[in-house]
């Protein structure tokens, strides 16, 4: 950390500070000019809020010069965190990894009918939701647990690993036994109590950026799992609110390379949600893995005009397998595969 | 509804919009002009998603026209929502309510000088949080049950209302016995199983924008809380998160006066939270009562630089009573009063 | 300026900075901490950039500590700028001074009923535009020449002060022998040139906030005008674009105070842009003189319904009157006073 | 347009509207339910506010159905634009078209070594700035009329068309000899009378996106330079602003593939001011044409950690030539070429 003091700033002010530094478990090194002194902290105490000492007496400005994650961050793991499943898939790796799915599971057929889709489009994972974050109480709010069960069923039948949004903290248990790999939504991306108990189960999680949260804020939310031993982690973009309205959300595209510089942990794309809108998300999608996206989560629906939430994001099946396919030309020119 | 066919739309097209109106439950009203088709649909089916008709082939745009929230509606209550307390106290009256305290119950002592405090300065709760939601796991992260207990205590012995931030579903039932009010935070204004559960309590509850939350999603919020049958409901503007970095984030003082033209339920500031910086915060305390809130959340602490949390925002307990004075006089020029 | 260090800085990269930062002027103190080194740049030369720092080989991160702005800065006028116009009207003093009228000057009849309604209610500035910035080419582009001699004819009618907008290098000359004051738009806030030339002239000018500028780039743009010569100058927040949509701009009251803190340059308000919607503005103006401005710009119209550009955000004539005799209760609470 | 009007709204408020339709040129269709009545106004006026009937008495809601942009529409020339310059070079067509150059020209050997290093990584176009929008009056502000002179001397030299930023209509004149092409930053995206004169030019423009214009406004802007009569313009995505502070803008690249759907303009991006760091330049060039832009306009200098402006964001030369290559392989995937 480090203290500028204001140009006039007395000695008691000076001293008061330095106290402080030391009472947290700073070393502190002191640079007197002529006009103003300068305190250094070093050392890496557990907890401190920059905001303290920007407000003492006699203060004209202070930095934090550690990041306020330890785990998350790329030194922890340098060569990059690999998440490998049973099938033998694996995030982190050399090749890019696909999701798609409806948004919601609507009924057996819909949900095997997007499986063997997905599937035929190259994807390794079938996502779908069975419990739904929904803005308002009056939509549809999923099947629940029967559409785990569903989900479940048609990922054994077809191949496809599963991953589902988990809300709620009573949803874990519930959830373990039906899916390969937990989704945390962008409302939820600050729901530290959830973060901290996914934090201590032994399954995969995708933890997506909130709409408004910075990627200094992506990283304390996964330290919150990584630091319950959950080291099974990957992160995604999918958007987030600005002034623009044309698009549901503006995808920050740079969060992807900025992402894979700071840490370690493996980085999605989620162009459905990034734009909102069938048309844009191939370009979208295109642009993530030029970026450097690890993998992509993207709706698609057998029937999009029909569905039940997300319709006019979700890709018709025929547009997920040209996509693909174009996909493939990308991640070679970027040095990777798509299977 | 209104839907807006493209200039060259088909019959087949339009056809097909209409009886997807139709299956919805609309009445639909056709406009055929010269160039251009309009499709009016009249009724309010519970469930649609206007993202949907906009996908729809051969539509130009399309427009929801009624409000997607029902009992938030100032319709709904033209008279405006008055919570009334056990002791009196009445929330969405004449009187602008005052609710102070630290930000985190720390000790008894900390909390029993704060409630004194407060009290003399003419609030009429106090505000503490037993579990805090914080950034970084490695943060303080509140008293737990302790902390609720010094709460009521402290209430007690100095006939102060208790609030306190509720984080999570198992602690609702944790925090009934102890506390007057429930705050649910910017983090949580959409973790919508927390506002189902809370809906199904009687205690009043304090629900915060959101830090990206547009007026509209706040109303879908509190209709989460409404239609479980608990109407105890106040909403609170805490600032939302802009480019400007000065401040911690942008407290959008119009959002008082904008949310009390579209709801019955009152309406607070939190001027703490809005700016972030102690010696802004009385300015922002007196726009907003200028600005019509019906009350103020504001952190003060017996010792903000020794506060274990947002000590920097907090205002020394001398800053809160002048500051009240000064509200009075605004409240009179507004038409309302402070006890 | 002090730059912090990588903590595998090797000494190569450490004498590669120190000799950029002499080269441009500082005198450089070093701290060689265990595992870090930080350089403290002390002095202050003309021109760096502290982008230029982060990205040197070595660095971890760099921060400027002197404020980037000079003239603007409240410490080189503590006291504060008082603006005094020939009539004894004085800007920044203990009076909160009042400008209002229409967006445009659309006739004689109009632009003389606007001033006779504005003096009546209180304001010693009439505004209205006659050179527009309008989003489309097919909007109306304003009166030109013609509306500055009627608002010079009415402004001597009434015995009230001119302001308009000035958009333009060329229009400056022009504009000269017909007004008391100029204002620089949003959108020009950052139109450098025309900035300087308005350093050259001896009038004063009103400098609005873009609607994405930070409060720094606010300074940094008086810093254009101050360092040309004209102290006469006085800076208005307007509201700020966000992702709210329910009103035309965020109006960020909190800027007022900040800048009274940052500047000795006195501090308005627009309500009538912050907002964009006629019922919200009194509130809104309310709120600007409780948080501490020191005038405030509002459009009136004696017909908004009619009006050829912003009617929607202009108030009515009443409106006005019974604003003001409110806003005279608010400016007493803060010690200041209206007329 | 389409009126809404409020449930409760009496035949008086009904006429009034319907009388302000018809005299600004609609033919209106009625429409009249059991509970709300709702008037479409068909035709295309060319001036009327939308914000003017949303205030109306009795009104609920209005909105926008066309356009407010007409030239820039892609219905007006759905084929799409080509530019083509003397030398061969067409923007618009099949080749993705690259320029390059450092922020400011600094001296005859910086730019000469620039211009050759950037043909040699085939760039068609050199950029540079002769006069500099700084944000502080301190800062570089470009050489001026030796910079144009310099960029023609070596354009010639070296083959490259010639791109300089124009920030004030006096400097039209100027430029015109010695450039191919006028560019118009994000600053003055909206300095209308700057747009309106460039009309006038016939000369190739690039209109760059404000930091907080939305889609709408670009198109908006582009109407301006149209209306006048240049129909050689293109249109440039290079960051916006938003909460995030990691990136200096966030680029949006979903505004590539939005706007080329919308209009017929050819569409740039500019990764160099999009993120504001060198090491990301790269990833969000190839997003750009992965996501359908028309060619890049990208910051490279001879010596980036001495460049006067923007080092920090500046290409070295090798990894231009590296990006190149990759940007090869991009387009080729999304049936384009580079040269």
């Amino acid at each position: 950390m480090i203290v500028v003091m204001q140009d006039a700033a007395g000695e008691k002010h000076i001293q008061h500070v330095i106290e402080r530094m030391v009472e947290l478990g700073f070393n502190v090194h002191r640079t007197t000019g002529e006009t103003q002194t300068i305190l250094a902290g070093v050392g890496s105490p557990d907890h401190f809020e920059i905001a303290e000492f920007k407000m003492l007496s006699g203060v004209h400005d202070a930095y934090r010069i550690s990041s306020p994650y330890k785990l998350a961050g790329r030194n922890f793991r340098p060569e990059g965190t690999r998440i490998r499943f049973q099938n033998g898939v694996v995030i982190g790796g050399e090749q890019v990894i696909l999701m798609a799915g409806p948004c919601s599971v609507e009924s057996r057929e819909q949900i095997l009918t997007s499986a063997k889709q997905v599937k035929a489009a190259g994807a390794q994972f079938l996502r779908g939701g069975a419990f739904k974050p929904r803005s308002s109480p009056y939509s549809f709010q999923g099947m629940g647990l029967d559409g785990l069960k569903l989900l479940q069923e048609v990922g054994q039948q077809t191949g496809l690993l599963v991953i589902t949004e988990v809300m709620e903290i009573s949803q874990i248990e519930l959830m373990l036994p039906y899916i390969d790999c937990f989704q945390v939504g962008a409302r939820n991306m600050q729901n530290f109590n959830l973060l901290r108990e996914l934090g201590h189960v032994r399954k995969p999680v995708l933890l997506k950026r909130g709409i408004a949260a910075t990627i200094e804020e992506v990283l304390l939310s996964a330290e919150y799992i990584l630091s319950g031993g959950n080291y099974e982690l990957m992160l995604c973009e999918r958007g987030v609110r600005t002034f623009e309205t044309y698009t549901r959300n503006t995808m920050d595209i740079s969060a992807i390379p900025v992402l894979k510089k700071l840490t370690h942990l493996p980085v999605f794309g989620d162009p459905s949600h990034g734009v909102g809108i069938r048309e844009f998300v191939p370009a979208m999608a295109m642009a993530s893995v030029a970026a450097g996206a690890d993998g992509l989560l993207m709706e698609m629906h057998p029937n999009p005009d029909k569905a039940m939430s997300d319709g006019a994001q979700s890709l018709y099946p025929a547009q997920l397998t040209e996509l693909v396919n174009k996909l493939r030309g990308i991640a070679a020119v970027v040095g990777r595969s798509i299977v």
